[in-house]
Order: structure tokens, then sequence, then C-alpha cells
């Protein structure tokens, strides 16, 4: 989708700070100051109950929506938050906030260590999907919001929406997990696995000691590599790219025969900018750890839950395929929590939830609109 | 499956060698001296025309069946390969030989530069599938065989089966194409290029001049945990697998919780010690390049083509999915040449080559023997 904002007309959003301390971690462990990150959009009302906690993907941001001052891109889902889009800001108050753990303004392994005065490193301690959620738990009631509107997001995001429903079983009107699991399966965390060896693979990772010196930039660079071919369908690679053969050649072996090898290659150097390697391996990991399920059926953790649901799935995902959806959407029925399913059909594979706008929006619109007749 | 042979009763086979000088590859460029490392099993009949070309995948080897003395596993394809099975040895002289640019024996770029007298390294020159199909040409001549009875393989051992048909197409009176594809498509080149840069990321690759020190260990086994994961199924991942986690935990973070990590990390850790990174390099890009059609419509280049074929396929192997194979049958159809297809219905992902027996074993059996009255 094109952005159609000339300069003059783009709305700017100012990045805001969240600070707690002595934060327990599931593990037992304890961080003594946490920070998070966070954005808001649209206007929360007197009574705060027309706000929806939107949940990040593996590698996102609270960034979701508008443009940073002198930014040429808004945010990563700014075709589906803002006035008159599926997440309406002339109604809702939406809010994002970075994951625990991440690299772009919350606490993370690339933090100062109060303790030590230097980075973390390996001594952060491993967080979890539940930690994340617990955090942005902190950061709502902060706002004084006691009971959220929706809370919506796509893969890990996804994720964290299962958390808080099971968390938090009264914290929510509603609830859309999209393109997500209850837990990964095998292949997932092989995918995960691979690029946490090419991080550790990578002598400049130095055992998680590299914040003043050179990065494992080769290893994050494969590691991204192997997430984005997950993240398309065959179809979408076909599509975007076909066997066209790049024009101009390097002149060494091995170059880059294949637009698709130039991209990847491509995507692989501008992530290792934006995105810490060992935020990749906590964050990844947290996944895999991952079940919303806890050993037992997901049905009885959904029973103390007092929301509606909305599953979304895309059938061309092979990453997180429908059958993972649909398992959640059992759930809810085996204990008469109200859902309502859809798989889109949309050929983007996983990155369908940030490149779909078109169903997407419709479907997320009016379920919203119908969540509490008390918001209109 | 489980190889009841016992130590006595193992069949031994002996590895052969067969060289010849100045093989002008698809680009041009001469390699001085190839040699070709092979087996065989059976016997060729007095009238020459008993003969099968097996053709191996990416990372196998001419060691298809029987044992090397002393060896307790025996050759990559024994279950498909011996008396009474699908290519049986009471009726068929079997044949398979290393890839040239491989590290089994034949030719690669681990082997010595006689402009040298040092290894190769990145001096080999690019070979192609063509290539390799054309030094295997040779070798049939050499054994006397004007024209095959068959010729198979499944992966890149199909794309050497296209290729034949494509190159020679009055040399072999049919052909049976497994799991494979006439191109490859942006996805699996995007998996291979992976590989590549994994490898190349490695600091102890050094452009290629590894082969008097410490290999690029590291590299090389990410790449290969990413084949393996594309190997497999998400079914059979499941079932090997599950989320089980390990019982013993190594002290370190990040070790491997689950099951599937370590399986990864020894398979990385295996392959490193049979297979050479730039082999990995050469034939990866070869597969990338090969194209059967050569821009044109499949069913032109089968247009000289005499010769019966079996497609198969697996509904499993989503790296090589069915629709590849279906255009190799639609091809055939367009021009009248005989074709049989079957998608099987097994479990393993694209692996199943390998690991299906019971189906494979029935349907090639019966193939083979319509093929021509005159052997039997």
């Amino acid at each position: 989708m094109e952005n159609t904002n000339t300069a003059e007309a783009r709305l700017s959003v100012v990045p805001q700070k969240f600070s707690f301390a002595n934060f327990v971690l599931e593990n037992g462990e304890v961080l003594e100051e946490v920070t998070l990150d966070f954005e808001t959009y649209g206007v929360l009302n007197p009574a705060r109950s027309n706000a929806i906690l939107i949940a990040h993907a593996f590698s996102g941001d609270a960034h979701a929506a508008l443009f940073h001052e002198g930014d040429k891109r808004p945010g990563w889902w700014d075709n589906m938050i803002g006035p008159g889009k599926a997440f309406d800001t002339g109604r809702y108050f939406v809010i994002c906030s970075n994951v625990v753990g991440g690299c772009a303004g919350s606490t993370g392994p690339s933090s100062i260590n109060p303790k030590t005065g230097k980075e973390y490193g390996l001594e952060f301690p491993q967080i979890t999907i539940k930690d994340m959620v617990a955090a942005q738990k902190k950061l709502v009631e902060h706002l004084g919001i006691e009971k959220l509107y929706s809370i919506a997001g796509g893969s890990m995001g996804g994720m964290q929406v299962l958390e808080w429903l099971v968390s938090y079983p009264n914290s929510m009107r509603s609830a859309i997990p999209i393109a997500t699991t209850a837990r990964h399966s095998p292949q997932q965390i092989a995918f995960n696995e691979v690029g946490r060896q090419a991080i550790m693979a990578d002598p400049k990772w130095c055992g998680g000691n590299y914040y003043n010196q050179e990065i494992p930039k080769a290893g994050l660079s494969v590691a991204r590599m192997v997430g984005h071919i997950t993240y398309m369908s065959e179809k979408s690679m076909a599509e975007k790219f076909g066997r066209r053969t790049k024009s101009e050649q390097e002149p060494t072996k091995f170059h880059a025969d294949f637009e698709v090898e130039g991209y990847l290659r491509n995507r692989g150097d501008f992530f290792v900018r934006r995105f810490d390697a060992n935020s990749y391996l906590y964050i990844s990991k947290a996944m895999d750890l991952f079940d919303a399920s806890d050993g037992r059926h997901l049905s009885e953790k959904f029973l103390e839950l007092d929301a509606k649901l909305l599953v979304l799935a895309f059938k061309s995902d092979w990453l997180y395929p429908a059958h993972q959806s649909l398992e959640i959407v059992s759930a809810c029925k085996i204990v008469g929590v109200p859902v309502t399913y859809l798989e889109i059909d949309a050929d983007y594979g996983h990155d369908s939830f940030l490149l779909e706008t078109e169903t997407q929006s419709r479907v997320v619109k009016h379920f919203l609109a119908r969540v509490d007749g008390s918001v209109s």
C-alpha cells in the first residue's frame, strides 16, 4: 500500500516511556529497573473504556502508526490504525509498547545493568511471553485503564494476546489473535534455533559481549534471511522475483545471480542496523518456550475468560498454518467463549497480517463495532 | 527400515574410479582431469541392455547400496536397490556415481588443481547439472552401454534425470524423476542462498582457502540445519520430537531446550565431518541455475524424447511441491511422451523419497517390468 499522505499532512507521534522497579519475572529473577517504550494514537474517553492494546511481532516495536518526526515511512501497522481504519482512532484509544527483552526503547539485553553499569548481554534473565504481558499490564494500569476494549496482534503479537486471555481473563472485552499459535511446533522451534545458531556461530557475537565493539552482523543477517523466507509464501516469492536474474553482477564468485538472493542479502543487511543480536536470541527463545495451554487442554485455560474473540489466519501462511488458529477456536467453543474465525485468502504468507488490509480491515471493524454497544 | 542383514551376510561393494581428460564444461571452461567415483550392483547382461543409472541428491554420493567393508550402515538407497527390491539387482545392472563438483571421490573444489598442485577452492569452475550429466554419459559409454534401461533419482537426482532426457533423448528406455523440479522456485533458491551465506559468513571459510587449516564448521553446520528443516514435514517433525524437552541440559544459556534443537545441532555437527563447504556452494548453485526448459516450454525440450516416464511426488513434500512434478507430467502429455504419475501419501516431507519404501518399491518395480518385454 502506497501511503498517500503528503509531507505536510503527515501526522506525527512522539514515543513515550513508562518505568517501574523490581519486576519479578516468571522464572523468579528480578529486573530492578524496567522501562517500556510506548506510543498512543487517538484519545482515551472519560470512562477509559475505549482502549485497544496492540502487541507487536518478533522484530516489531512500539511504533505501530503515524510518523516519527522526519521519517518517510509510517509505523508498521499504519494501514490498520488511524481515523476510519480497522482500529479507528476516531473511536478508540490505541496503545502499542515495545516488549521487555526488546531493543527499541524497552529494557532488554542491550540495556545497562544497574548492578554492573555495563550492558546486560547474557546476564539478562530469560524473559517469557508471560513477562512481556505482565509488563504491558502495568503500563495499562498506569494509564488508568481497568478493562481494555480489545487487544490485538499478529504472530508473536498473537501469542501475547493469548497470554493476556490466560493471565488476565477479566481485563478485556474482546481479543483478536492473528496468524498465531498457542505453542510453537517443532518446525517453528527449528527455524528459530537455526537463527540462534547462526548468531552464536559468528565469532563477533563473543558470548553476547559485543556492545562496545563490532557486532555479529554476518550471523544476525543470516538469521534474518531464514526468517524472511518463512514469512513469505512460495507464490508471493514467485510473484515478487520469479527467476529474474540481477542485471548488474558482482565480480565475485557466488554472487547473487537471482533477484531473490540480492533481496534477501539486502534485507539481512538492513536488519542488522536496527536489531540487537541478543534480543534476537532472547525473544525467539521466549516464543519457543511459550505454551498458552501450559501442558493442559487449551480450553481449560479459557474457563475464566469473559471476552469475545476474533481469530484470523491466512491461507498462504505455512509458518503459522490455519490448524494452529483452529485449535484456539476449538478451545473457545468447548467452554462457550464467543468466537468468530476467518481464514483469509491472501497470498503474502505469514506476512499477510502486515500486508493484507482490505479483508482484515472490514472484519476487524465490524467485530469491534459489535463488541459493546456502549462505544459508538 | 531396520536392515536385517547380519554381519556375516552383509554384501559388500568396492568403490570404483573412472577418469578422463579435458572435460569441456557448459560455460566453456575446461577441467584437465576428471575422476568419477562410482559403484555398481548386479550384473550387466551380454546385450548390455539392463543398466539403470541412479543419480544422487545434493549431499549424496556413489554409495547407493550394500556395505563398504567394515561399515555398519549400507548405502543411502539400500532399501530400494538389491535382489528383489525396487531396482532388482537380480535383473538389472545398477550404476551410481558421485557428481562432478562433489566431495566423495569425484573431482570437485577440494581436489588438487593440476595447474597449481593445490586444492582448487574457488578456482574450481562453476559446474552445472548439465556438466554432471555429461560426465555420467562418459562413464556410461566407458562401461559399453549405449542405451540405459532406466535412469532414476530424487531431488537433485531428479534434476539430473530431467537433464539426461533433454541432453540425450535417445539414450534411455525409461526415466524416473522423483520429488524434483524442472527449475527452482525463488523459495528454493532462497533456502539455498541462506546456506551459502551461512558458510561464507564464517571467517574460517577464508574465501574458500581453508583446506590446510580449520574448516568453516560453524557456517556449514548452520547451512545443513536449514536444509534439514526443509527436508522434513511439519507432521514428521511433530511425530519425531513433539515439544519434548531434553532431559539433560547444558549449563549455558541458549542451550537446546527441546529435542528438536539438539537433533538439528547433532545433524549439523555430523555433516561437517563428511561434506566439503565449497562443494556445498558449487552444488547448491548448480541446482539454482538449473532450468530443464531453458526459458522455453518444457514440452518443447521433450520433442525428441523416446522414453517412458514415471514421475513421483510426495504429499507432505513442501520443498518440492507436487505442482512442480505435475509440470513435468504436463510437458510429457503435450508431446505424447508416455507418462505415469503418482503423488504418494507419505509423511516424511521431502525426505520421503529416501524413507518411504513400500509404495515406491511397488510402483517402480511394476513400471520397470513394463518398460521393455525383452528384459525378464
